[in-house]
Formats: C-alpha cells, sequence, structure tokens
C-alpha cells in the first residue's frame, strides 16, 4: 500500500522529522540474513565499542527504544522502595511520560520550579531535610535534562556544580540526553566533556530527534551498574528481538560525528529563525537560543494565523508562548519561508 | 561504519531472520519528509483502516514497539488492582518477559499446567472458586497464545469454546498473537476466523517474527476500551515518536496478504524439516507440528555435535528436548543442509 | 513486664494521647470467647450500621488500620493506571506517608499550593487543561483534608463548592477525614453535613486521634464502590484477623457522641491556648485556629527553652513556625503550665 | 453500645480466639497518660530489647500491625525490580495475601508443589537454572512458613540445610513465623534454635495467634538491613501511630515464656482432637498434627451435619479434607464436645 503524503515542513518538534538518509542505509546494510536476536550480534558489539571509545572505558552503552524508556532504566538502578528523584519542574520525566516514573518506578518526583529549566545546586540542598525521616520519601538521584526542556544548555562546569552537591549527599546524578547531541554542538564540546568529565553518573543519549528512527542508549559510568541492565530492558519493553537494527542506527549516528553534524545544522537553523525575529517589536525570545528550539511570545491574533498554515506547540497559552523547533532536515529556506510568515502575521 | 558478518543460517528462532525486503522498502517509502509524530500521520491512519478491513468494523488497532509491550498493553484493559491472569504454564508472559506482569501490572499469573501448550474450558471453571474470595486474586482475563509456545494450533472452534466458558464468568478473553499468522497459514483461514469470528476480545498480531523489522498491534474489539490504550502505549514506553515507521511495517505484512505467504513459507520449512527426520529411529518429535516450530528429542551427543554449527535452543535439557525454528527466509536448501547434518549425527 | 513510664504532657500530635477508657473498655467487652475472624462478628455489624444511621443509607463503612491505610483504600477506588489526584501541597497523603500513593497506587499527585491549607474550585478548573492528552496523568479525584494539615476548616459551603466543581469534570471528592470529628465540633455540625450532605464521595472518619487506640474507616457513598473495599482492604495489609477488636473502638466513639465530646474538648484546649498567646508581643499565631492545633511563630530562643521541658513540633524552621496540638486528654491545668512556660521564654 | 453476643467455640482458626487475658491488661497497663507516637516510646523499646535478649545481639525486631504486614516487610529487604520469591505451593503469601506479593512488591512468586507444605533443599536448586537468564525473573529469596500451612513443622536440621542450600546460591531463607510459637512448642526448643540458630536471614513473629489482639513482629539478622525497615513500615501501612500499644501486647507474650505457655496448650488440644478421631473408621489424619491444626478427611455427610454446629474449613471440598484448628483458650470440654459431635457424625 502506498502512502502518498506530503506534509509541509514542521516547527512543532524535532521528532517530525524523518530518518537520516546514512541511518536508513545502516538498517539496510545490518538486513544481512539471520542474526542472533536480543542484542547478541556484531552491530550491537560495535555499538557497545563506540560508546567506549567515546565515553571511556568505564562507560558501558546498552541500546533501548525510547527516550521514555532510556529514563526509566536509567533512573531505576537509583531507586529503591521509598526514594524520590529531585528534578526541575518542567522535566520531561514529571509533565510527558504520563506518570511512568510513579507507575512504573513507584517513586515520587520532588519537582522544582526554575526560571529557565536549570537546576542550580542550592535547589538540591534546599530538599535534603527530609534525608533520615521515615514519614518522607528520600531522594537519591537528581535528573536533569541537557538541552533542557526549554531550550537552555549546562555549561561543563554548571553539570560539576550539580554532580559534586550531589554526590556530597550520596545522590547520583542523571541526565536526560533526548537532545545532547544539540548540547555538545552548542558548547562546541565533545560528549563526553558534559557527561563523564563533568561527574555525570548515568545519561541518556538521544539518536531519535538526532536523525535516527527509533533509537536512544542508556550509558552507565559505574560498570557496578550495569549487571541490572538487561533484566530491566527487557521488564520495562525496551528490548527488541531483531536488535542489530536499533544498534545500526545508533552506530550511524556515532560514527563520522554525524551527530554533531546533525546537532550543528539544527541549532544553525534555529538561530536562523530566533535572529529573524528578534527585531519584530511583538516578538519576544523567552530564554537564550543555546539548542535547536525557539520559545517567542507573539501576539494570540498572529499564533492562529500562522498556525493555519504551520505546525508549532502552544508552550503556554496563557502567556502567548509558543515553542518553534528545528531538525536536522530543516533548510534555510524553510526557515526563511517560515519567518516570511511570521513577519506577515506580526505586522498585519 | 561498515559491519561485515555473515552468520549461518539459524534455527533457534523466528526472530534470528532479518526483515522482509517489503518491509524495508515501505519503512524507507515512510521517509518523506516531515510527519506529525505519535501516530497522528497517513501511515498509521492507513494501518487503522486495514485492521478495521481485516477484523470488521468494531475493531481497534494500534501499533507497538514489541511482543511484550503488546501483551502487556491488551492484558492492563482487563485488570484491576487485585485481579489475576488465568494462562498456560508455558505462557510467553508467565515464563520469558522477566515478571513484566507482576512489575508492571502488578498482578498475579495462574498457571495452568498443559500437555501441549493448550488450555481447555475445565482449565477455567477448575480455577474459579475463589471468584468473591477476598483473601484471593480474582482472576478477569484468560490468555492464551496462538500458536503456543509449543508450536501447536487451536482451532477455530477450541477458541470458541475457551471464550464462552471465559464469558460466561465474566472474563475476558485474550491471545498473544505473536504467531497469529502462522496459525491462521495452517489453520488455511482468515485472521479473523481464529479472532473476531471466534469471540476473542483482545489480541494482538505480531509483525516482527513475520519479517518486520520491530513493529506488533494490539487489537481490541470492545470499541469501548479504546479510549485507554494511548495511554497505556505512552506510559509502557511502547509509543514510538516517529510511529509512521512502525506502522508502514505492519502496513507492508498486511498488504496483499504478505503475511500468509512469510506465514505458510515458515511453516512448509518446518514441516519439511519434521519431515526429514521422522524415519530417524533416534529423533522423536514431541508435539504436532502445526507451524514453523518443530520440537525434537535426540542423543544428547548428537545435540552436542549440531550445536557446534548450527543455532537452536535445548528446550528442556533434562529430557533432551530441542526446539527447531524456520522463518519466512529459511529456504529449502538451508533446511536440507541441516537435516543432513542431523542425520549424520544421530546416526554416527 | 511492667513498663513504669510516665512522659510530660505532650503538645505534639494528638496521636501522642493514650486511650479513651470507653473505648478501652469496649475493646474488653469485645474479647467474650470466639468470633468469626476478618470481620465476620456482631461488632463490625453494629459498627456497620452505625455508620449507616449517621451518614445516611447509601453509606458503607469499612473499619481498617490506620489514617495512611483509609487515605490508601479510599483513593484506590478513583484510580486508574494513568491517574492522578489533585490536592494541597500540604496533603498528608503528599507529605507524610512515605510515597504510599505512588508506590503502593501507582499514581502522580498533583499538589496544589494553599494559604491556608485548603483548596478552591479554582485550583480544580486550572489543572484540569490536560484531559484528554496523553502524554500527561489524567486527575481523576480531588483529595482534601477536613481539618487541613494547617488546622483550618472547610466549611459546609466550600466544601459543597469544591464537590461540584469535581464532579462537573468528572472528578470525585475524597476526604481525608482524620480529624473529622473536630471538624465537625468546631462547625457545630453532624458529620453528616461535611460529608454526605456535601456532596462528598469517599471519606475516612478518623478514630485514632479521637481517642481510639488503632481504629479509621473508610467510607463511601456509591454503593456500587463497595465490592472492591475487602479486596483492596486485605491487599493493603489493613484487614486485622480480630477485627472485632477494631469495630469496637469505632463504636464506642460513634455511641452517644463521645467523637464529639472529645473533639471539642481538644479543640477547646486549643482555643484556650491560643487565646492565652494572643496578648504576647513576640507571638503570632499563623492561621486560624479551627481545631485542635496552633500554629504560632515565636522568637527561636523562646522556642529551644521550651522544646527542654514540653514537645511540639517545629513546622518550619526558617521561618520559626511551631505546631501546638491538643487531645481529648489535655486538661485545662495542662494547658495552663503550658502558657506559663511560653511567657516566661517569650519574655526573658 | 452493648454487644451481647456468644459464638460457639470454633474450631475455623486460631484468629477466632479472643485476647489472652495478659495481653489484654498489658494493653491497659501502656495506656498511662502521654507517650511518643510511632515507635519512640519505652513499651517499644523493651520489646526491642526482648528480641535481642531472646534471638541474639545481631536481631532487630520490629512491631507491625498483621501477618501479611510482617511477611511483606520481611520479604521486600530481599527483592529488587526483576526478582522472585521461591516458596510452597501452599504458602500463605501465594494464596492468601490478595496478591500483595504481586502488587506492593512487583515481584513474582515460584511455587512448588509439595507433600506436606514443607519445601526441600531440592526444590529451591531445582529452579535456579534461570539465574543470570534476562527474560526471566532472578529468585533471590526462599520462603518458607514455620509451622506449614498443611500444620507441619520443620526440625531445626530441615531449616538448616535450606539455608544452606540458599545461601550458597546467595538467596536468603525467609520465614513466615505466623505460628513460630507453636513450632516451637511441638520442638520443644526455643525460639532461637529454629531461627537464628539454624541460619534463617529474616523471620516472623507472630503474636495474633497466640493471644495477641494484632500484634506481630518482623525480625532481622542481619543489621545492615534495619535501615530500610521504618520506611517500609510505614509505607506499607504497617506502622501504628499509637505504637506503644502494639508492642506491649509482644512485650505480654514474650515475657515468661507466655508464648510457649498458649502454644503448647494449643498444640496439646490438637492432639486430643487428632487422638479422639484416630479409630473412627471413616476419619483420616492427612498430615502428621505437630502444631494446632487437625487436617481430616471424613465424609461429605459427616461434613454437613458437624458444620451445622461447628465452625470449621473445607480445606479441599474435592477430597472431603478439612481442617480443624485449636487456640490458647480451647479447653478438653470443648475438644471433648466436638469428638462427640463428630463421632456421632460419622457413625450414623
Amino acid at each position: 500500500m502506498l502512502i502518498d503524503t506530503t506534509y509541509p515542513k514542521s516547527f512543532a518538534s524535532d521528532n517530525h522529522a524523518g530518518v537520516h538518509p546514512a541511518v536508513l542505509e545502516a538498517m539496510a546494510s545490518a538486513n544481512a540474513g539471520d542474526a542472533p536476536a536480543y542484542g547478541g550480534d556484531d552491530w550491537t558489539s560495535a555499538f557497545e565499542r563506540q560508546i567506549k571509545h567515546i565515553f571511556g572505558e568505564q562507560a558501558n552503552g546498552f541500546a533501548v527504544l525510547n527516550g521514555a524508556g532510556a529514563n526509566l532504566i536509567g533512573l531505576a538502578l537509583s531507586l529503591g522502595r521509598f526514594d524520590s528523584i529531585i528534578c526541575p519542574e518542567s522535566a520531561h520525566i514529571a509533565t510527558h511520560e504520563t506518570g511512568a516514573a510513579e507507575r512504573l518506578l513507584g517513586v515520587k518526583l520532588t519537582p522544582v520550579p526554575t526560571i529557565d529549566g536549570k537546576l542550580r545546586p542550592n535547589d538540591i540542598t534546599d530538599r535534603l531535610h527530609v534525608l533520615g525521616a521515615h514519614h518522607e520519601v528520600q531522594p537519591t538521584v537528581v535528573s536533569i535534562s541537557q538541552v533542557t526542556e526549554l531550550g537552555t544548555c549546562y555549561t561543563p562546569d554548571e553539570i560539576a556544580a550539580l554532580a559534586e552537591t550531589a554526590h556530597s549527599a550520596n545522590l547520583r546524578l542523571h541526565v536526560d540526553g533526548a537532545r545532547l547531541s544539540n548540547a555538545a554542538a552548542h558548547l562546541d564540546c565533545d560528549l563526553r566533556t558534559i557527561t563523564t568529565d563533568a561527574g555525570v553518573d548515568i545519561f541518556s543519549f538521544g539518536g531519535t530527534k538526532n536523525g535516527a528512527m527509533a533509537a536512544e542508549a542508556v550509558i552507565l559510568l559505574d560498570p557496578s551498574l550495569s549487571k541490572a541492565v538487561p533484566f530491566l530492558r527487557r521488564q520495562s519493553l525496551q528490548l527488541a528481538s531483531k536488535m542489530r537494527f536499533i544498534s545500526a542506527q545508533l552506530t550511524a549516528l556515532l560514527t563520522d560525528d554525524l551527530w554533531r553534524q546533525n546537532a550543528t545544522h539544527a541549532n544553525t537553523m534555529a538561530h536562523r529563525l530566533a535572529d529573524g525575529v528578534k527585531d519584530l517589536p511583538d516578538v519576544g525570545i523567552a530564554f537564550p537560543v543555546e539548542s535547536n528550539a525557539v520559545f517567542a511570545s507573539l501576539p494570540r491574533d498572529a499564533v492562529r494565523t500562522l498556525k493555519e498554515r504551520f505546525r508549532f506547540e502552544y508552550w503556554d497559552e496563557n502567556i502567548n508562548l509558543v515553542r518553534w523547533m528545528t531538525a536536522f532536515d530543516a533548510t534555510p529556506d524553510h526557515v526563511d519561508d517560515f519567518l516570511a510568515a511570521i513577519r506577515k502575521a506580526v505586522t498585519r
């Protein structure tokens, strides 16, 4: 059955993009007859070696199916029966995973209000007075997102400060890295600089938003935690039987820094978009543009007009805040076409 | 990174096979620029229409990522806080999903010993005396596998009898259809005959073992249950953001009965294998060959010799029982090569 | 073994009090030879009749072991797999039950900041925009405490307004009534006025803080919900085998309005305490005194001095806020003795 | 409200008995004014010291509200997210706790068929082949009941053998000691002989069936596990605010070996009952009488006749198997009266 559909360019999410050709090619190439299932194949071994190469010998990577799955498995390793997660109020795990943390992990989130999506060390220390009180849940892990849900990035120093604060209270630091590539591209650093070298304990590396079809990695820097992951991955419904096709996607992105090329391009397109509206008096940029997201406020009428032709998200309807996202496949023409429409909508 | 691997033909599982070319082509074809995420795309709509076309207008299909996920979501719909599932002792949900039912659904399984993997109506009625006793879990759903874990098939009448027994006690009938195609091919009937028409309430349709990369469907025949599935799918980590690539796989298999072609071929290869050993005095066939699995017992030495060259599973080492599986991509030559090795191994 | 201990009068919590003599007598009187276990006894039947007599024929009461258990069972009835509870940030279920809601119910709490512990109708409506969005948990129940955790009371009209708002969005209204008696005493109304007649769906009636040893009731006004409770109570570890001794405690409190006598006395003692400090310039009363709790702020030094002799809680050390509670067994002399010490401590 | 009920002597369960006068007296004596809540009181400290005195300095005891709660907390300490419990098929946790292990702990039980309710070492070793296989749950604890659900007792040597087998595979041994007293009385040994000295890791000591109102203890022999218990107890709804009244019950039973006196008496009454029927040709004793339970088979008509006047349980109606239990408060006259009725019923 041929589906002959062409959707207009979307600024709603980087997951509206398709698959990078190199990823698709890698998947086709992995379709080479029979192979062991559940990760016992050479494509998966190659992925696992790449992770050690990039993040250090102590790093162990596990391919999974989606970002919520990567978060759940990564967090599960630090959480017992009466524990809690300190995270920003805007965290994806707190807002957009249909309560998976509570239902599947059985833990409480302790959400912290933030201005820009970024947690600060004192946000942790302020919530540690409950330690030891048996009527209250016990924080054992701090979870941040890099890039944050508001498009901002933690610097390596900011992450290191959070790690130090967490570790000094015996908590682990977890990073939801659904857009880790975009952060490394923005910061112009290695992936390792904002993870292994900054003291992160457990993190995810997002492939899907970077050009994969459906592939993410959970990465652990403490080898003693690795033993549990295969069980957790299987039980959490995050293991594909034909795992080689998941691993091949990640391998394609991690080879020759394709991840950086894709992320840098997406970020550049976001800056082009932000730059194009900065002089419009009716448009405000809400947060620093540090990745592939632009949060803008503009008149309600303009939003309505724009939504007739373009897909993007109302982030907060009460304050007319919208989110525009770009992906690896956006072209300058796409952005300029959108910019022209924005200009027209706000100047009517 | 090019992985240049060639594994020998595997008889270990139908998930050692690769992806059918038509499926891969459908996925590439879905890579047509941007599209709405999370299933709001035309490929997913096409899949949903196919399900109604095949299983009836009351049927609603939801694409998911793997068989364990399909089972979990399908079963969740019938299970409250103190409920239980009646299933054969050999059920996949009871043995090979790392306790996902207990952990993620929080329910008890009531496993029933069987001779051939098939539940009988009195296996249900025998376990209903607990209804109403508040110290005991309450069965609310019966779950069977079609094909069973032992390679046998339920006839439409056998399913209808189970459905009637379940319904008369107010229980639902769930079918783990990871190999539903193989059953329909063996029984030479429509998919609908062993599901909708036989009184099944909820079932899965397995794509992965039939030639997909990673795609299964949860199908409900009671439309009132459908509202909950998007929430359950999201929370259970079974929703892909780029859902079109999952839907496209299922669509490819459901178009022009590719599923039947693949399943018939796999079944034929299993029969070829079973026929080839039936005259060997040291080899016994343990269960009727009614799908793409052959369960055979043969001398321990022969197993050891064969395992040096071929992949297959020891099903029960205590009784020298092995499982040989065939998939859509096995050729007569593959089977004959294996047969020659078996003959040699048992006649040494 | 004789424990010969005498603790000083405590103002830390009404659960520091002992057991009212009439309750102890009722328990001893229930020790009349053998009786059916698990609630099949006449003491439990008598309790169940009392509940109908007090709250209406549609009311069904179930005796349980403690307040957290009563909350858990009462809330479980309204919560599916992807649901959430809207409650004040100060709610006992959110702060002092070691994450039981998340762990045992698997749901998310949506805590709402309040000024005085009391939820308002717009606190509900403001959180309903997520309804239908399958990436977000779905609120199905609103839970309030009467008396609130800050010692304040909802008027019957305030409860009715919350019930109406909840019901119009298809949510249920649950009341944590650990101190329901104190509210009815303060409002000078029947228990029924603030529950059945105000539109509450499910609530608890607290016995322990009112003079019982360990006995609470879960009360439902929708008879169709009752069938599940025995199963939930057993599974949630809230069923005593010798249930008659739990029922007898509740019966004692519900007979001849002993609950009101105890609550009124406790409230009166709190007012005596609040009245005694209101003219002290260094002592501020933080919330209206509408039950048996006084929240006061006073100099840190005074707190330290007082804590040498008296037990009470630091509610918020950052703002020098303390909580003083009175119970059925406090005497005017106890209060006056404490008042003398407070006066001395603040005037040093 | 006076409930003036007299039920006939029950042989249905030892939890149909009332409360031993010494226990009631201890509770009344604990009602001495105010005391710290949640276990910070002298009655609880006294109980904790008794546990160390009886079971060894490394033992830590925690008072809880019921047997199911004691089991749940005791087992939780050994169970992670993908673990399982090996236990006899007849185990209380497997059959009569409404799936609390699956719901509240999220784990699978691996029930083992037994002849007499007793697990053997090879029942453990036979189930260890799954260790390391990530599609299967991992056994981490063996749970047995002493007295078993069929009224039989493990000898100290039998327990030691199970402990050794469990430990050599890195599993813990848990004992559901709801009737631990009856076992020690039957074996004529100290409580310590069948727990600490036999290599048990975690066990419960049942108060309720021994003459308490509602009081059990969870006892741990590995002090490093103790830290988690207060959190688990609170979260699992097993903490009473007025804890002193729970502790006082246990203290009463543990003082001057009242537990042994009560258990010995109950056991003696069971033997009197068994001895009284052993010569009746139509009555068969199903299991060795080693505690306070007699399992007998007798004609269906006789059961029907007896049930008109006496309470007891049909254990398995298919084979006419009944259970008769005696408690601390049964008198020789009660037993003889029942025996006369049995004789009459079977000889009609």
